[in-house]
């Protein structure tokens, strides 16, 4: 079975052609070729399928065989991929996902290379019930919470998946898994949440470390790069289109009219296979 | 350029022909292809080079980018890539290792796929000064070693690299990180050693988990099913033909005359790719 293994600023997964391949179980395939010891490994499964409201469909699976409706540094990679296969043949297209369909823009040098991929995330949720997030008023900006005895400011988004943002002065400083695990698991969420942690160099350039629900630290989380500046952006902090550093790569986000979301960055293949025996 | 990705027991590598594509820098190449986010993944890479002394050389190296003198696991990776990949056309050879000569055996069915790889481990050292153990006695036999105010029964042999082994009623009921990360840090051990947990369940069949020096817990340590084995025989314990289950597969060991070791297992291929932009 042909696989190409991408990633998107450290944030790796296996992709499929499934128009010239059929796939049965995507649950059992996730947990088999994520597997990092016993197959190539990655975050995640993307399989490429035909569309009826889309240019193409985006399957996405979890390493652990939940499907997930988007990711955010995965359809960066998926975009790529679909146009170096020939499975779209233009440079701005729709992708259908189950978090709707996304507007992808590909810029694609002289030689045919993909560079950058620019994709509109839509726009963040900011209902406390919708996150979900409990919380007395409408929307959860600048809460507190009590971690350790410590008191902690923190607000809250819905960017596909709910999102927790607290600014820190030196994020080095920060003990992310310790702090990333107790907030994520605080009863304040009662879908837990994504938690990152963000420090302000410049209103246009940020270092974000995510700790991912489910998933512990990552190294780049492309929504939680979104969600971040979006909250730095209504706390005066940041200017609408900033430059976000995460651990494994660096994404830019720009907000447009009523926060709708765009996401920029890299997509890189690391190769392309044949998995044996499958 | 081209790879091969295959694992023995859970114990991952990333496989090259070296005769033909050239290899500049080991180090660098084990480095970047071993992390499991930007690239393929695996606990170390292994490259096929002539030899003018044995059939075929194999060069190791490690995920740090160390060069390592053996592997068992991988050397029987090593031994299914050469035949499978026309480099050695015979089920009997020779493979040239930092650590010496190793013969190999192949059991291929009748249509051509290797289905065991049978190595020649050679004999194990008991001298305590070359494990090296910090010990009176000459060998390492049921000593005493004193962590967290327990009294922990060890013996320590080398094969290879220096292993320490540690007979346990239940080893489920052990904590292997706590306990192999102390052990293995102890004074007692100047280049440090690995440390297996063994259960016997009868008298040719063992259960072993293992702490690796450098590494921690690992899903096999070819070398530590081996040593695990050897002082099981010497301590009456084990017979001298032993079925180890490790945690990532099943290892055979069997000891003939003065303790000389032969190993049987399995070596499965994951995938055959080829990296972009190298």
């Amino acid at each position: 079975m042909k696989f190409t293994k991408m990633h998107g600023a450290g944030n790796d997964f296996v992709l499929f052609n499934g128009i010239e391949q059929k796939i049965d179980d995507y649950e059992k395939l996730a947990i088999k070729v994520c597997d990092r010891h016993f197959s190539v490994g990655g975050d995640g499964i993307m399989v490429a399928e035909k569309s009826d409201v889309a240019d193409v469909k985006m399957v996405y699976y979890n390493s652990d065989g939940s499907q997930g409706e988007m990711c955010g540094n995965g359809v960066r990679c998926f975009s790529k991929f679909v146009y170096d296969h020939h499975i779209v043949n233009k440079e701005v297209f729709r992708v259908e996902t189950l978090a709707g369909i996304k507007t992808i823009w590909l810029e694609v040098d002289e030689k045919g290379e993909v560079k950058l991929v620019k994709v509109n995330m839509g726009k963040p949720i900011f209902d406390a019930q919708k996150i979900p997030v409990l919380c007395k008023d409408e929307k959860v900006i600048e809460k507190h919470i009590e971690i350790d005895g410590k008191n902690i400011v923190f607000s809250s988004v819905l960017v596909g998946v709910p999102h927790t943002v607290i600014f820190v002065e030196d994020i080095k400083g920060i003990d992310i898994n310790d702090l990333g695990y107790k907030i994520e698991a605080h009863p304040k969420f009662p879908k837990k949440t994504n938690v990152n942690f963000v420090e302000v160099k410049e209103r246009n350039k940020i270092n974000v470390y995510t700790w991912e629900r489910g998933a512990g630290r990552t190294l780049a989380c492309g929504t939680g790069c979104c969600s971040s500046v979006v909250i730095g952006n209504i706390l005066n902090k940041l200017d609408n289109h900033v430059r976000v550093q995460a651990e494994g790569g660096v994404i830019e986000v720009a907000l447009k009219d009523a926060f709708e979301i765009f996401m920029k960055g890299s997509a890189t293949t690391i190769c392309i296979g044949n998995f044996e025996n499958m």
